[in-house]
Order: structure tokens, then sequence, then C-alpha cells
């Protein structure tokens, strides 16, 4: 099995040759094509806020309040409107040892934000609570356990794999439960609209100089301040876990805010800075660019990548749960050696490929991979890709005892 | 013929109550759906450079300056690096009447730009000349009346609707012609590649916090510069002629350099961020957005729209060959009228359309249009798309004797 790995990590360096870049630059070092030249001022870039080992105390103390800062200046939060009324209740139903409530809350004129909470029964005193973001796709009703808000958008949400804030209930913390903008309650329901069309409202937002990630965070933030308020809260134990898409207002949400306890790193951790460099290998006339516009985020490679940010989060609990390349994972248990915690990042590849005997290991990616050989190389098993409860649960019980 | 306009006109003000956002905004004013939220933002997004009526001419004056600042932030060139060396003319080749010159320019390390310069055979002195802008999927071959770079480049190259540079040349004009970025041979000609991808390239320069038009009209400015400093070239007397996608860097180069003496708007005049709000009918389960990434200038809106900054081109000579909305001419000609300059600015519609009573002339668009009825609104002709020589060589000939 080595050997074949090694075999197809040669296959994949090899590759390049049909179809980098490289091929359009002259016998003078200059690029004539665009893609050429874009993609080499994209290699060229490199991220202020780069980890870099060896800091002293007082640098990496610099780095962190440079990533926050960064991130913020990034995400383009509107200012707060104190004129809004505070959030409010609007529902609430028992169920089985937990009430379910709905809440909404007003950031700005204009807009309401549901979330959901789910309070176990009997609280006697304040409890740890987890912030749950799901992944595209999927909403806060199926993260509670609960049928969608119209019948087609039911998930499959008695899936422990799938219901991430009812598991987290069960284990008796606060949970709180918010969809994606453009996702579940909050979808366009409009006549002749289907699913979920992200990149729509991505491109309105990129148009008027924000962003999707900036636009989620900027609600999840404010769920996240409720939190901190509510009674029933232990406001030092609050937990943002985030799936798939959710691991991105995840990594905004601990970069800016220091009080978070601990992180649920739930996908696979990406360089997608070099995934947009090497991912690159033309398929049907087109090279792919790795993901849709609701990713854009102007100017993030200018800052960091989303190892730098994770290790931005030391030396508070981190679990990541969906593997990625050990070079990313060397990154980040390095940054939390250097604050001496390195017991407080925990790491889990994929099962498939849990052996080390099985896992490519490489410091740098090839050019010109498709999707499957990028995802191979960066040991990645798409099927396997869950709310990995089974590491999650026991790991919190854990850190929260 | 009226009639009917008037009939499709209440059809399409009839549409949007099927399909608008404003059908997930509740009782109380608040919208929960996020393609409702951001679309009511962009709604209230008010250009801080929108051209305003009875301005004195101090205010006009600031204005412009306003105009040309805010494009300048927007467009993000890069500081000149000085250390390049001066365009190399590279080639030379004899035509029926004037010369066809291949030139590159160095405008950074490890990147060439080629352009093409038309110089017309015996000249004494120093001629007008313009600067030709292709349309998009369109090339600087194209535009000289010349065979693609690659034979699937090549397009129907000796139409006078096609070949706008060589129409300049023959008037006596020097003709200089640019690729836009991923097109002709900027294109990537890697194996596996078909056509040109601008949208690939822009997602790159949107990642780096530029933008594709950015990109452009950073190209476009400094073959402009190189321009200013030919001997045959009258300083005083160049233009810059857009085609199609070719307008967008034209207005930039307009609003940033007002030594520009005359301007070829060769597209129908849109109002973009108003597009973007109605032309939102669902179709195939998603609203569609008017255009592709490569369009994407993030903060654009804050500042103006395209009307605006064509207003702001006042008082040099323009040409706008292919209509638009009476309201958007009737803005740009009252620009005009401030600098005493009404007569600086001419107007024609589509030929299908150059009856009034052809027309349909509202100030506002209804919401929840398609495509079809978005161009009829806006009296577009698509078929009729083209380089309108007709129309602009003898304005060229009248305001360049």
């Amino acid at each position: 099995m080595l050997a074949a790995t090694l075999a197809l990590t040669a296959a994949a360096q090899e590759q390049p040759t049909a179809a980098a870049p490289s091929d359009s630059v002259r016998a003078d070092g200059r690029a004539v094509g665009t893609y050429a030249i874009v993609h080499e001022m994209l290699k060229q870039t490199k991220p202020k806020y780069a980890y870099r080992p060896n800091m002293s105390r007082r640098q990496l103390r610099a780095w962190q309040r440079g990533v926050g800062r960064a991130m913020a200046s990034l995400m383009r939060f509107p200012a707060p409107d104190r004129s809004q009324p505070a959030p409010v209740c609007v529902a609430r139903q028992p169920r089985e040892g937990y009430t379910l409530e709905r809440w909404e809350l007003y950031p700005q004129e204009g807009i309401a934000v549901p979330f959901l909470v789910l309070r176990p029964d009997g609280l006697t005193g304040p409890v740890p609570a987890v912030l749950c973001i799901p992944g595209s796709g999927r909403t806060k009703e199926g993260l509670a356990g609960e049928p969608g808000v119209a019948p087609e958008f039911t998930e499959n949400y008695t899936d422990p794999r799938v219901c991430m804030a009812l598991d987290m209930v069960r284990e008796g913390y606060v949970a709180v439960a918010v969809d994606n903008p453009a996702a579940g309650e909050t979808a366009d329901r409009a006549e002749g609209v289907r699913g979920y069309d992200y990149d729509l409202v991505s491109r309105f937002l990129l148009e008027m100089g924000w962003s999707w990630l900036g636009y989620a965070s900027w609600i999840d933030r404010q769920v996240l301040d409720w939190m901190k308020q509510q009674p029933d809260i232990r406001r030092d134990r609050i937990v943002v876990s985030g799936f798939s898409l959710g691991t991105e207002p995840m990594m905004v949400l601990g970069a800016m805010d220091s009080e978070i306890y601990a992180f649920v790193y739930n996908d696979f951790l990406c360089q997608t800075q070099e995934r947009a460099l090497v991912l690159n290998r033309p398929e049907g006339g087109r090279r792919p660019f790795p993901n849709s516009i609701r990713h854009l985020i102007p100017d993030y490679w200018r800052y960091f990548n989303f190892p730098d940010v994770a290790a931005a989060l030391a030396p508070r609990h981190i679990i990541f749960t969906e593997g990625g390349m050990d070079r990313d994972f060397r990154l980040v248990r390095s940054a939390y050696a250097d604050f001496g915690a390195e017991e407080r990042a925990v790491f889990h590849h994929y099962p498939r490929f849990a052996d080390p005997a099985q896992r490519i290991d490489v410091e740098r990616l090839p050019e010109g991979l498709d999707r499957t050989t990028f995802f191979r190389m960066v040991n990645v098993d798409p099927p396997s890709h869950y709310f990995k409860h089974e590491l999650v649960l026991p790991w919190l019980r854990r850190i929260l005892r």
C-alpha cells in the first residue's frame, strides 16, 4: 500500500508538465498568458501573519494580535446598532430531557435572524455551551435533530453524524444552532427557487465590498455574544463547533474573540491558497477553481491561511477530526508547543488514513492536480465526511469536566 | 406598436409579485431570507459620486475629482516599476497603406504584454490615435484585421463591424489594439484548455484583492501612456474606443486621465446596480445574476454606476452607439449641458429602437425581470451588437478634423 501511495505521489508529481501554467513562460522568463501571470502572483503572495516557528513569547502574542486585527478588518462587521431590540425567545417546546427554544436576534433594521437553543432540563446552575455551525446544504434544524422548516429542507436529522446540537444537549450542555446565510430558514423561498443559493448572496455581498464569510460571522458573533449573557451558560466554557463550511466562521470567531474556550474543527485542515495553485488540471476544456465564491474573501491570503488561523487559536482547546496534511498538523502543533500546550490540540485523521503508513506526507503539493488526486494527496476520504460525534463528544467530556 | 410596448411594460411590472424578494418580508418589516436582506442592502447602497443635476461649476469639478480618485482607489494599480525596460517593437510588417507593428511592454518582472500598432504610411507629422479595446471573446488581432495567434482564435477579421483598429488606420489615425486579459494571445494555452477563461483569472485576482478590470486597466493605462510619447501621435488627440467589455477599461481610463480627447462607448449604457436588483426572475431553480465575476469590482457601486462615470467624462467628446435607457442618456446629457458642451455627447440607439416610439422610457425598472424582458425594457437588440463603424467613423472625422 505504501508502494502504491508512493507511485501515486510520483504520478501526481509528473502531471504538471502537461498542464502547469509555466508552459507559457518564455525564454526571457516573462509570461504572456494572464493565467500564468496571476498564478505566479498568487504564488508570490506571502501571508503577513503566516505562523513562523521559534517565535519568542512576545512575538507570538504580537502575531496573535495581528491575526485578530487582520481578521476583523477582513470581515468588515458593521458598527453595532444599539437601537435594535434585544434577542427574543419566540417559541418554546418540550423535548425529551431538554427544551427546544426558537430565538430571534435583530442585528439591524429590517433583519431578523432566527436561531435555536436546546436547553437541558433541570439546570441548577450555568453549564458549558456549544455554538453549532452547520456545513453546506445543512441547517440549524438538522443540527437540532428536527425536521426542516419546509419538507424539502428536512435532513437525516436523527443521525448523530448530523444532529450535532442534539448530541450536545444530550451531553448536558446548552446547545445553540445557527443557519448559514442563504440556507434553511434563511433560504430564498420565492416561487421558482430551489435549494440554497449561497453564491448569489455572496455575489451581492462581494459587490458591496463584503463577503459571505463576513456576513455569516457577523451573525454568528452576535449569537455568541448573546450566549455569553445567558445565566444558564458558563461564559468561560463556550465551545464553537464548525462542521465543513461551518469551520470558516468558527475560525473567524476564534481569531476575533479570545474568550472562547474550545473549538471543534470538523473538516480537513486545508491550505486553500496552495490548493488554488495546484488543483488546476484542465478538465472539460477549463481549469477548475477549487470552490465557489461563497469562499471568496478578497485579501484573505495576504494575511494568512487556515492552518495559520487555527494555529493562532493556541493555547485554547481544539480538536481536528478529519485530517488533512501532516505538514499542516505539524504547523498547528508547533504553535501549541510554543505555548506549552501541545496536549490541548488533538488531531485525528480520516479512519482510512489513521495509519501513518496510509498517508501521503509531503511538504509541498505538485501543480496540475485533479480533484480526486488532490483529495488523495491531502488524505481526505470524501464519503466519510460527517460530524465525528464519536471523537468530539468524549473529547468534550474530558476538557469540560 | 406603442400599445404593444406599453402592454409589455405593464406585464413586466406585474411580474415581480411572483418572485420579488420582498415576498419574504414579514409583517414587522423584517426579512429572514438572506437574499431578501442583501437585495435590500444593495438597494439602499447610494453611490457617493452619483451625478446630481444642478451642481455649481465648483461642485461639478469636485465631483469629477471624486470620481477619479475613487476609480484610482478601486483599481488598485501597483506602483510603477521603473526598473523595467521600455516597450519594444518586436516585429514590423508592411500592409496596404499602413505598417503593422507588434510591440511588447514590460510592466513588472515576469510579465510581457503584447499589443499591436497600425501606423499609416507616409506620415509627415503627428496624427490622432485611437486605443482600441475589444469585447469579450475577441482579440487585438480581430481588431487589427488579422487572423488570430492560433487558428481557433481567428475571428471574422475582415468585417468592419469587428476590425475596429483597421477601420481606424484606414481613416489615417494611428491605431493601437490590445487584448483583454485572458483572451487571444494572453489566453491560457495549456493542453486541455479551450477558449478564454476570464473568470478563472478574475477569481485569482479577486482573491488577491484586485479585479479583472483593475488588471485590464492597469495594462491599458500603460499602453495609453506609451501612446502619449510617440512622435507620430498627437497627444492632444487620443481617443479611447471600447467595444462591449472594452467599455469598462475605457471608462476607467477616462475617469483617471483627463488628457484623453474622446471616447467611443460601443455598448448599451447600463446601470448595473439596478440590473442586479431587477434581473432576478428565477429560472431553472435559481435567480440569475446578470454577469460573471469578470465584472465584479468590490465596492464599485458605493461610488458610482456606469452612467455616472460616463457623465464625469464631460465635457470631452463621447459617442454612445448602442442605446440603453433614455433615462441614462438624459443623465449624461445633463452633465454635458452643465459644462455647456451638450453637442459633445452624441447618443445613438440600436437601429431597431431609433424611433422614440419604439422605445420603452421609464424612470425605474421593475423587479422580477428575466433577461429577455430586461433587454427589451432597456432597448437592447442583442443580435445587432457590433462595432458601429458606420456611426463612429463619421463622428471621429468630425471631431478630429
